[in-house]
């Protein structure tokens, strides 16, 4: 059975163009089903050169294209985002933030509709802060929270404050979850992801240019997240969540924690280090892509 | 009379060695005094490219390097930002939406800091969209509102609300409008700029992949917003303005409207057209810095 993507927006079909601006793609100007019409997974993530290196990982794995060989960016013409496709598979990048993801997810649903692509799976790989765990766990998130533990999107439309649902798919979280175990090469859990509008002060850091708490006030805020299941903390699963939802698309949050926020907030980690952990989510859901198509 | 950035966190005089993550610089690793001490003008735009042609272009128009000279990224060891330097100014780029923009202004005012910069101007050149303003016009920021109109910056840390003044330097915007004046290029003005979290639904669009309200309900918005003095939209300005208020930078919002949303949603102008837009911003913060300098 084929499902197609649910555009919520009965206006769209009055348009005779739609100008994706932020790719630089368009209704009028591309054919958007013969470039995107066999998607089936997206993985999208903030860094651009990490998406990159996602489409060669996902290529030398399924077999596709001739290794070394370069995938070209899709979205050259503007440089807000990066987009490479390699058979069923199309990776973005979305920068950092709800609004820089939410600007993307906006065009790529609509090109996902307009390519009229169905069965698609979207999964976000990042990295995050973990609460508790050691670094370079891999969290699956079961329920996207706000900065109060609530599971929701709040969102402001015409002035007017909405509440949506970040609810995840659930039998997704645990088919990754299955994946991880078969891998068998890095802890990962299920949990809960605390979603902020802030990196500094929004995550409770001593080490931004603004700080008006005090430590005690941090760590106490850092196990009442822990307590309320909250396992990571990155800042862009909520309105991923939320909109996946309202659109009918399965979607997943796949994160690596970059450090136990409990024990500090500098990242610091080495170079080499920051990387192989940045590989972990990439490493899950090339597996669980490959398992889907059979190739495992 | 020198005057430093005020950094309002005093957990950081402890911390022994500052990596600036997002930049991959770090007081550990570089010589911040001798690499940015001389800084006196900052200016800071969405998109890294459109920062490399501002730099290049400043380069030329200060007599700064020979011309066409390459000006090498300061952080080259990152993709989430982009940063070059010519004589006194700087230029950076800080991706889409108030977070991003936050963690760059975060590690940005640190950066200042530690190389014990004084006298710093920081300018936002950006794109927005207009209302009742012909596509192409520039507006000087006089208050960064909310979607509510109001002039003010919401934040959530350790989970409780907390509110900013989103106030902007007033003898700085009137200087920038003289420049103007005097360039006399282009159309100008002086008026409020709504910071909003999204550009779809936030900003009123009936084009995004989700839109549950009416034509006319979007345009009672805009209507709105008009009559309470905005002039533009766009999505950084808010928290640009509350976080240099409270590190004591003067700071000014430059941006060019590359449509007028009273008369629709799309950006379809030319690509050489907006190219065009998107210079003016830059031309009258050139010109700024040249007269500041004296070379005018």
């Amino acid at each position: 059975r084929e499902t197609f993507i649910h555009l919520c927006n009965p206006h769209l079909e009055k348009m005779e163009e739609d100008i994706l601006y932020h790719f630089a793609l368009g209704t009028g100007t591309h054919d958007l089903p013969a470039l995107f019409g066999d998607v089936k997974f997206v993985c999208v993530g903030g860094s651009p050169s990490r998406m990159k290196a996602f489409i060669t990982y996902i290529a030398d794995e399924l077999g596709l294209g001739s290794p070394g060989s370069e995938h070209p960016n899709i979205c050259a013409g503007t440089d807000r985002y990066a987009m490479y496709k390699v058979g069923p598979v199309l990776s973005v990048s979305h920068g950092m933030g709800i609004p820089s993801i939410s600007i993307m997810l906006h065009e790529l649903i609509k090109l996902l509709h307009h390519a009229k692509c169905s069965n698609v799976t979207i999964i976000r790989i990042g990295t995050s802060g973990g609460i508790g765990l050691e670094p370079g766990s891999v969290v699956i998130t079961r329920q996207s929270v706000d900065a109060t533990f609530k599971p929701q999107f709040e969102q402001v439309i015409l002035g007017k404050t909405v509440i949506r649902s970040t609810d995840l798919d659930e039998q997704l979280a645990k088919e990754l979850m299955q994946c991880s175990k078969e891998i068998n090469e890095f802890n990962t859990v299920i949990g809960n992801t605390m979603c902020t509008l802030d990196f500094y002060e929004g995550q409770g850091r001593l080490d931004g240019a603004i700080c008006l708490y005090t430590e005690e006030e941090k760590l106490q805020y850092l196990r009442e997240a822990f307590d309320s299941g909250v396992r990571n903390i990155e800042m862009e699963s909520s309105v991923f969540a939320a909109m996946c939802n309202l659109s009918g698309v399965k979607a997943a949050v796949v994160c690596v924690t970059l450090l136990n926020r409990l024990k500090g907030d500098q990242i610091s980690s080495s170079h080499d280090v920051l990387v192989e952990y940045q590989q972990r989510p990439q490493k899950l859901v090339g597996y669980f892509i490959k398992k889907r198509l059979g190739k495992v």
